[in-house]
């Protein structure tokens, strides 16, 4: 197998890596050209700015996940319909360059005559279900919107997004919490963390949960440097409250502060987790290139 | 009974009535002097700059209501527990000249160990309860903050908050959604509010839920002049799923533009509604100062 480079091209940055034909990072970049930065027609440039020297080869395959396949992006990879392996999304790339450098589509599914899509993640459960030999389960990836995803027989069935970090920021910046929080975020208070998640779970809505916030603080029953951890508990605890109760066991993606909170939200629940990092990436479009069958 | 001054005096404004000693609203003002402009001590100032002429005369009697009364305000008069009716609220009045002018105490109430608190609302329940010569039900408020309270016997139980208006503006103006709805607001789309209200009721979760706004304009099932109202039908259909579906009736109590849509979300989910506007808050004072034994 030919040299490899995995892009991960999101809203706000960038992140490439170089991976030997074992499926071995050689090494790793990040930069702040998320797609938002890149005016059209620029994006060819800013690929080879980044990593340009790892292109060098004309053998070299180049696959670029995440928001560059948007339509705000490089060009758009139309989503590909769940359920959806590596089969659909290899017929699904769009190719900016023949058989060297691929745009990957996202996933998008519809439940109760919504649609939900995806982009990006799919990578990252691909190589975590590699990392993990796993076929099967429930996928979270806990982030600005969170994405919960189901896998059965190596696909992708169907998955959900939640608007858990989003709503975090807000309320934490914009709303009348805001006053009563204080401006640091602090280290995480795991007893007011749990409170919160076990609060969300009882009240069954976070538009009345999240005044709570306000009321420990107006009633002096939660010290200030534990209100955030709170108000992350509550909801981080919503988007869990949610879950389908038979599941028991959940594989956790994403930043190590992320996925810790999750873990803890989630074994108070009586649910628990393994967890993975940015190597699920690497490893999903490394895998997804394997099933290609280029010269 | 001697002439009587009503002030509800709210965050960012204070409006104020003059009523007669049969219940009659002779006069009504409003200003923009909300508790945020007064600095501390200039209280008594705004309150004579704007209604001094009314208070002339030494027998009469003025309540102010709404959040005057918090500990940001003119001076904290303590939150009453529930179960409360006039007589708890009369007792707590907070006399900050005696016999003359008293700040109208808010309630509290606890649920699942974490209290809850209004201010001002109280008063319109109050009212509404006298105008419609109803000692029991249920009294919804939509606002920033909606509150829905349980009356029986004349009597407040219990009520609990709802962050609607506030969620619904930090999502319409600050989320990823804002890039995709228009700036005006324009008017209500009736189906698209209506869809939202049933799709909140089937999701259980608005962090869920409010992403459907994002994906159904992105694979343009609704256009963008509708979206506006179907984030709306979203977030005020969260706030009516947690209802009690016994409830078939409630009272709105609030301005023409948000007793219009609850009402219509309401009807949607089978619930009735009667609808009072601005009269409930005089109406709770004047009745409030009624039972009042002052010389």
């Amino acid at each position: 197998m030919r040299d490899f480079v995995a892009v991960d091209w999101g809203t706000s940055s960038l992140r490439a890596a170089r991976i030997d034909g074992s499926g071995q990072v050689l090494a790793q970049r990040a930069s702040e050209r998320g797609i938002l930065t890149v005016p059209v027609g620029g994006f060819p440039g800013v690929l080879e700015e980044i990593c340009g020297d790892w292109l060098l080869e004309s053998a070299t395959l180049c696959l670029v996940s995440g928001m560059a396949g948007s339509r705000q992006g490089w060009r758009e990879a139309p989503y590909v319909a769940c359920p959806a392996g590596f089969a659909e999304i290899a017929q699904g790339l769009s190719w900016v360059e023949p058989r060297r450098i691929a745009l990957v589509p996202g996933l998008c599914c519809e439940l109760r005559g919504v649609p939900d899509v995806m982009r990006g993640e799919e990578v990252q459960v691909f190589g975590a279900m590699d990392l993990l030999g796993e076929r099967e389960g429930v996928f979270v990836l806990p982030g600005t919107h969170s994405k919960w995803v189901q896998v059965r027989n190596g696909r992708v069935q169907s998955f959900a997004t939640f608007m858990t970090g989003e709503l975090y920021a807000l309320l934490r910046q914009h709303s009348i919490l805001a006053r009563t929080l204080p401006a640091e975020h602090g280290t995480l208070e795991e007893e007011a963390f749990t409170r919160g998640v076990l609060h969300a779970r009882e009240t069954a809505s976070l538009l009345h949960a999240a005044f709570s916030t306000r009321t420990l603080a107006l009633f002096g029953r939660l010290p200030a440097q534990a209100l955030g951890s709170y108000l992350s508990g509550l909801v981080i605890g919503e988007e869990l409250r949610m879950r389908d109760p038979a599941i028991r066991s959940v594989v956790l993606i994403g930043s190590p502060a992320l996925t810790q909170r999750y873990a803890l939200a989630l074994r108070t629940l009586g649910c628990t987790s393994r967890v993975l990092g940015d190597q699920a990436s690497w490893r999903g479009l490394w895998a997804l290139a394997q099933t290609l069958e280029l010269p």
